[in-house]
């Protein structure tokens, strides 16, 4: 058994993903360095770690994804096990069938449930019923496996020392679990966004007590150049998501003062990256030039994706049939 | 090779599986007896067989499916085979490309196919040109493997001698495969529906047929006290499906008796289990006391649909790829 | 290793397939050697080659499918790798995310994408940017594996010396592929549509310059007699395609002349096979007799996708790993 398996276990680990704040900093390290050995096992074309046995996951897509989808499915595979693609349109969860019945029969087939999903508040209610491990694969409110690959990224690209994490945009459900997870890991968190589109109040108390805890600060702005100042890293989303057509305009004009662009990276430091959780509107949020610039640490991010849910399932699969031995719900 | 699938070769066992009448009870016992320890395997993460070779099957839905298609896909991972996921959007069977033909191309891929039509005439279609094992994953008239695992489950709970079995409401698909196998087995099943809607008569023959072998009787009524009092199992399902909205008051008012409650499952033994094949409308056709209290086996019956069909699909490819020499059609 | 990579490898093969001139004669007949070899292989239920380690790819379908898809997932999965499956639904490629920014988020996960498009420029789009192989999974311009297929089948029936091939209908892009390779492999090509749908003139003379370094011929022609007269394979294709509703009248009084039936069959060779890549409109471009008879080579054409797509697959991975010395873009 690789080293990081008993550094989680003895951790004290959660049984679900559901926010960031489900983990601590020495869980979230033992996963880094377990997501290292696989990402260059796998380069090397021999896995790090395999499944002791089969394991399926379900993952459910209550909306369309490439990235989270792609690596979950090809990782899960990778490690010898299996994740079964629901969509919306299969499983009509809540409509069809009650959530919590969705959960129960999920729970006897599956060693895990990977779920993205319009409200943050299903997935609590997926925990409540399934019995086996459930992870956020984006809600309304976090997008937590993205902040793993993020701060992965981040520490391939600058060091392992306490950095200064700019963000230029929309305080969303990925701003919130970046912010939360730079804070527990003792980054300066620095949230520039337009007045009407600050990051959610709660999140942010969450993201204070754990930036008390770990002895970093958070700055949030409406000025793009006050948070990008000095950054290590600079990261944007975009502006209008599938669905807010109707905001469109609006949202436009709010957010042009935002745009990633060469000057205003130019305010950073020099080494500093350029991150988006993809995918962009090319020309709205980011130019080409900083996403196809030397700065762009964007590719690595999206590939990290990959490595670290590899992680993450290692980790929380084992965790459950270690403590329950059952290996489903 | 485990005992089972002597027996099934030794049984004349039929190439298909349409109706639940292409099974006889020592086929059936066979399968249950591989069912269990499959499902033992699986808990423990040591599973009880594999295939012998690269096992690819298709599974085709024309309708949506939660706990068909997943276990269905689960357990050819478990067995170290492969289920490619087919629906009507994909394939547009009958539309885009003649039955026939999707059958003799999928023939020359797979060892098996798996189901879902609106029509059970279109199984027969399948099976007259594929050359490879057909099997129905919900027919309009049919749902055998629903039934398989309604079975399994009410001998996990209730033993394995005669019992009386109970039906309450839509006389459907699931209820004539219920009924059948049932009969088959040897069990007194009780049919209660509205008039308007009780089962197809010819199921209804072949039920009585099939109660004559085996020693047991068929009650047809619409009284649900009639068919619960002194049950063993009450069975009941949605009233009204997708697709079914326009009928939806007529279908209200028709079916309100029939709701399996706590007070309708106290007429039963004491013993007597609720079943349901889910997805279900809490406080329409089963009220959540009864689904989530102490007499329910609902999940279990949830759970070995996984198991059931595992051992069915073992038992299917592996006879005929014996009698055939061939892995395809 | 077999024999069929060395060759490959040392005879400068193509990093992508987009069109079939990607290929040269040796190229094609070691593939067609591997196929042949796979094809025995999967009938004993003893896979002839498998990767040597975990191997992912994309499959992009922004169109239906039911054979490139169900034989490429499958042959993946017979060889030890995996297909991820991506409809334009879950995806969007071009309108929620642009298409070179979908290709190089999948070559940081995978190790090739075979991609079906409705505009054959985004091949190219997509291989700029990626990193790994893309296979044309058929185009509006081309389908290359389709080809490859049609002549293993070929060979399969009217063996291995130069021959006579007819395409009768319309001159789209299975035809373009079909012609291509034909005269790449030195068979003669006749090829009879209506004077509106001729095939594409610089597909045309792409297949001259081949024919005349294979010193094979073609003929174009509105005459479908003339193509068929004394041939040894007579291939079709559907009139009227999915999306083409519009023009539906218009195609069918221009195509009525060109049916493949019993009487225009019977001008060709007596052994002469019948190729159609389906799905078919029986009865409008191809009658039951044609399909359904012992000319019909059509059900192997079908077949032999899986073999080909697996022996394509395994040479152009392998080869990708072996130059570039990774696994992924």
């Amino acid at each position: 058994m690789l080293n990081e398996f008993q550094i989680w276990q003895e951790n004290h680990p959660p049984l679900n993903l559901i926010s960031i704040t489900d983990l601590d900093p020495t869980g979230v390290n033992a996963l880094f360095s377990l997501a290292k050995k696989m990402k260059e096992g796998t380069k090397r074309g021999q896995e790090a770690w395999q499944f002791p046995r089969r394991a399926a996951v379900a993952m459910i897509f209550e909306k369309p994804s490439l990235r989270t989808r792609t690596t979950f499915e090809v990782g899960m595979y990778q490690m010898g096990g299996h994740a079964v693609y629901l969509t919306q349109q299969d499983i009509q969860m809540g409509k069809r069938e009650a959530v919590m019945d969705v959960a129960r029969n999920l729970g006897r087939w599956l060693s895990a449930i990977f779920a993205r999903v319009y409200h943050h508040q299903v997935l609590f209610e997926l925990a409540q019923h399934t019995g086996v491990p459930i992870v956020n694969a984006l809600s309304d409110l976090e997008h937590p496996c993205q902040a793993l690959a993020d701060l992965m990224t981040i520490q391939e690209w600058r060091g392992e020392g306490k950095l200064e994490l700019a963000w230029i945009g929309d305080g969303n459900n990925v701003c919130h679990s970046y912010l939360l997870l730079g804070a527990l890991l003792g980054h300066t968190m620095r949230i520039a966004t337009p007045p009407a589109y600050a990051p959610n109040p709660e999140i942010v108390v969450a993201a204070q007590k754990l930036a008390r805890a770990s002895g970093s600060q958070i700055l949030l702005t409406h000025s793009p150049t006050e948070a990008v100042e000095n950054a290590d890293a600079v990261y944007t989303d975009v502006w209008v998501s599938m669905g807010m057509e109707t905001e469109r305009e609006i949202r436009m004009r709010a957010f042009r003062p935002f745009q990633l662009n060469e000057k205003l990276l130019a305010r950073a430091k020099k080494e500093a990256i350029a991150l988006h959780c993809l995918p962009a509107r090319r020309g709205e949020e980011i130019t080409d030039e900083v996403m196809d610039g030397p700065q762009s640490a964007i590719w690595d991010q999206a590939e990290n994706r990959l490595h670290t849910q590899k992680a993450l399932f290692a980790l929380m699969i084992e965790e459950f049939v270690a403590t329950t031995g059952k290996t489903t719900g």
